[in-house]
C-alpha cells in the first residue's frame, strides 16, 4: 500500500478525552477513529490488525472442530424473558415501529439454544461445537479504556454442546489450549495467566485468560508455584492454590483477554433443550461458552507492545511486515525506491510504502515509529551509494546496512 | 466437510410464515435459521456462502482503488441531527443508561462524512475511495421476502470523495463496471439491468442494478433497442430510452441487487466538509455512494438458480464445489469413499462428503438436490465394481460414470 494513497495519515494532537494508551496510539496512528465514547471506527490500518486478529482465532476454533455461523444482533425480547434475562441494563433495548421490542446482543446463549435445539434430538448428535465472530454492543455505563471496554465490540463466541459432564470437561481442556494458542500467536503468551474466576450454579469456578498490565482493570494474584492466578473477586475464598497448594501469590494489574465457562444447564432448560440418551431417556443438554474480544485483543496487544515512540506490533498481527520509507531526494532515488517497492509485492511482501513527498525524511521516520510495523527499511541516497537497504527492527535499536540485491534475496 | 459432522441438517416442513422461495429453500436446505420477521442467522453452508459473496464483492472494491475499513453500527443521534435524518422512520433508536440517544445505521453517509473531514484538506488529498462491509438495521414496517428485505442485513458500502464533477462521473463509471463484474462472478450478469432510478437534489437520476425474477418488488421497464432498464417511479417522466431514444420497453419484474448514486455536497455542506482547491479556495467535497446488500444478493441468486428439487448454486458462490455421497453399503466401500474424500481434501477441493450412516440413499439424493452444489460424486457399490464414480452437474440431467483414477486426476 501507498501511504500518498492511503485516505488516513497520523494525528499530532493526543485526543483530549482519551486516557488509555491503547486508544492515545490506535488514533494518533491512524488505526481507529472514535466516534464516540466507547464506539470506533477501524480506518484501514486497524481493519487490517483486526482482520489478522480474527483469522488466527479462526483457525484455531477450526482446530477443534469449531463450524462457523452468524448469528444477528438484533434479539426478540421472548428470547431473553425464557431466561429472565430481559432486565439486564447493559442490554440496548429499543421498540420497532410495529410495536415489537428488541434488545442488542451482547452474548448469544438466548439465540444459540433455541438454534441448536432445532437440529439435536439424539445423544448421537452431541457434541456439538459453534461459534461465530460478531458485532455485540453493550450499554456500558461507562465505557473507558478504549478498545479495552467498548459499547460496540467484535467477539468470537464460541458455544459446545455435550451428552455428558465428562465430555464438556474434555473439551474445556481443548478450548484451553486452542486460547493458550491464540494468545501465543498474538505474541501475548508470557504475559497471560489461566485465572481462576467465580463460576456459576454449574461450576464453582469459571476461567478468564489474564494478560498482566497496568492498564488492566482487574486484579489478579498469581501462584508463584505454579502459575495458576486467582481473580480478586475470589481470592478472599482461596487461600491456598487449588492446583498445587501453593500458598505465594503476586498481586497483578491485568486485562481479561478471554474467558471460558462452564454453562451446564443454565440455558438448555428454560429453552426445553433436551436429547435422548442411549437408553432413550431424555437429559438436557450440557453446554460451554467462550469468548474472546477481538478488539480488547487489539488493545492488550497495544498495552503491552508499546514505547514512548509508538506502537510496535507482533508480526502475526501486524497490518503490513514492512515499512518502506523512501528517503531520497533524487528522480534516480524515488525510481529505485519504486522498483524495491515492486519487487516486494512481487514476492507477496505485506508493504507500506511511504512514497510521500511532502512530509520530511524527519516525519517519516517518527511516523514509523508510531505506526510500529515490524520492519522499517530506509532508502536514501546515502544508502543507495552503497547499493544497499537500512533496516531496523521496530522492538531493536541496531540498524542494519544490507546490500539491495541480498535483502530482496533474504526476505 | 462431513456431514456426519455438520451440526445442520435439512429440513423438511416448509416454514409456514416464509412466502418467498429463497427463504424456503435457504432454510429447508440449512443454509439459513430464521430467528424473527427479517432477521435470520447465517448457518454453517450459509455462511460460506456470504463469505464467497463477500471476498468477489472485496477484489473487486480493492482493484478500483477502495480502501476498506469498518464503521459503527451504533450511531450517535447528534451525526444524523445535523443531516436532518434523524427522523427516518426506518432509523431504530434508543436511549442509553446514561441518556445519550443512539440510532442503529441504515446507511453511513453521516459517519464516514464527518471520519473523512479529519483527514482531508486539500485537493491534492482527493480523490478517495472508501468502503466497509457491515451489518446494517433498518426498521422495516414489513420484512418480508426472505433475505431481500431483512430487518439486519450485510452491506458493502462504498462512498467516494472528489474535488470535481468530472472526477466523479469519471469514477462513477468505474463503479458501474466494477458493479457488473460483480453480478457476472455471481452468476447474474445475464438477468441484471443497469436501471435509471430517481436522483436527487445533484443529479436527476440515479442508478440502479436490477435482476429479473418474477420474485421482485420491483417493476423496471427495460429498453428493447439498448438494454438500459427504467425503474417504474420515474416511468412516466421518460416516453424515449434517454441513451438510445428507444421507444420500445418490456415490462418486468426485478429485484434491485445494487445501486450507486451521485451524491454531490448533500453531506459535505452540512458537516462543513471543504477542501482548499489549487487556486487555495474552500469548496465542498463532492460525493458518491455505492451499495451492494450480500444477504439480498444471496437471495436473489436462489431466486434465480433454483428447480424444483432445489437450489442449483453457480461455482462461483457455491459453499462446497463437491457433494461426495456414500452410497456404499460395505466396509470396504466406506473405506473407498472415504480414500477419495481425503484424495479431494488433499487436492484443496472443497467437499462435503456425505458420510452418514443413518440416512437412505434416496434421502442423500434429494437433499443433495436441495443443498444443489455444482457436482455431485456418487460412490456406491455398483460404481465401484468399474472402479468408477458417478458425476453429475447440479444443473444438468445428464449422469456420467468415471473411472475414479480419471477423476482425480481431472478434477
Amino acid at each position: 500500500m501507498r501511504q500518498s494513497e492511503l485516505f488516513t495519515r497520523t494525528i499530532k494532537e493526543l485526543p483530549k478525552d482519551e486516557k488509555s494508551i491503547n486508544a492515545q496510539l490506535l488514533i494518533r496512528a491512524g488505526f481507529i477513529d472514535k466516534l464516540s465514547a466507547g464506539i470506533y471506527t477501524f480506518l484501514p490500518l486497524g481493519w487490517r490488525v483486526l482482520k489478522k486478529i480474527e483469522e488466527i482465532i479462526r483457525e484455531e476454533m477450526n482446530k477443534i472442530g469449531g463450524q462457523e455461523i452468524l448469528m444477528p444482533a438484533l434479539h426478540p425480547k421472548e428470547k431473553w424473558e425464557t431466561t429472565g434475562r430481559w432486565q439486564v441494563e447493559e442490554m440496548f433495548k429499543m421498540k420497532s415501529q410495529t410495536g415489537r421490542e428488541y434488545g442488542l446482543g451482547w452474548t448469544h446463549e438466548e439465540i444459540i439454544t433455541p438454534l441448536v435445539k432445532k437440529f439435536i434430538s439424539s445423544y448421537k448428535d452431541l457434541p456439538k461445537y459453534i461459534y461465530q465472530i460478531q458485532t455485540k454492543m453493550r450499554d456500558e455505563l461507562r465505557a473507558k479504556s478504549g478498545l479495552l471496554r467498548a459499547r460496540e465490540f467484535i467477539m468470537k463466541d464460541l458455544y459446545s454442546f455435550h451428552s455428558s459432564e465428562k465430555d464438556l470437561d474434555k473439551y474445556y481442556e481443548k478450548v484451553k489450549e486452542a486460547y493458550f494458542k491464540i494468545f501465543e500467536r498474538c505474541g501475548l503468551l508470557e504475559y497471560t495467566f489461566l485465572t481462576l474466576a467465580s463460576g456459576g450454579t454449574f461450576s464453582k469456578y469459571s476461567h478468564e485468560f489474564q494478560t498482566i498490565t497496568p492498564a488492566g482493570e482487574d486484579t489478579i494474584y498469581i501462584c508463584q508455584n505454579c502459575d495458576l492466578a486467582i481473580n480478586k473477586e475470589i481470592k478472599s475464598e482461596i487461600n491456598t492454590c487449588p492446583d498445587c497448594g501453593g500458598k505465594e501469590f503476586k498481586e497483578e494489574k491485568s486485562i481479561e483477554v478471554g474467558n471460558i465457562f462452564k454453562l451446564g444447564t443454565r440455558y438448555s432448560e428454560p429453552f426445553g433443550f433436551y436429547f435422548k440418551n442411549e437408553k432413550g431417556q431424555d437429559q438436557p443438554v450440557i453446554m460451554g461458552c467462550y469468548g474472546i474480544g477481538l478488539g480488547r485483543l487489539m488493545g492488550t496487544i497495544v498495552e503491552i507492545f508499546h514505547d514512548e515512540k509508538g506502537i510496535s506490533w507482533p508480526n502475526s498481527v501486524a497490518p503490513y511486515q514492512i515499512h518502506l520509507l523512501d528517503l531520497t531526494s533524487t528522480n534516480e532515488g524515488h525510481q529505485q525506491a519504486e522498483r524495491i517497492y515492486q519487487q516486494l509485492k512481487k514476492k507477496d511482501k505485506e508493504v507500506l510504502f511511504d512514497d510521500r513527498e511532502d512530509i520530511s525524511f524527519g516525519e517519516k521516520l517518527v511516523e514509523a515509529d508510531l505506526i510500529g510495523l515490524p520492519y522499517r527499511v530506509v532508502v536514501s541516497q546515502k544508502t543507495l551509494e552503497k547499493k544497499s537497504l537500512e533496516v531496523k527492527s521496530r522492538a531493536e535499536d541496531q540498524v542494519q546496512l544490507i546490500k539491495i540485491k541480498d535483502f530482496l534475496k533474504q526476505c
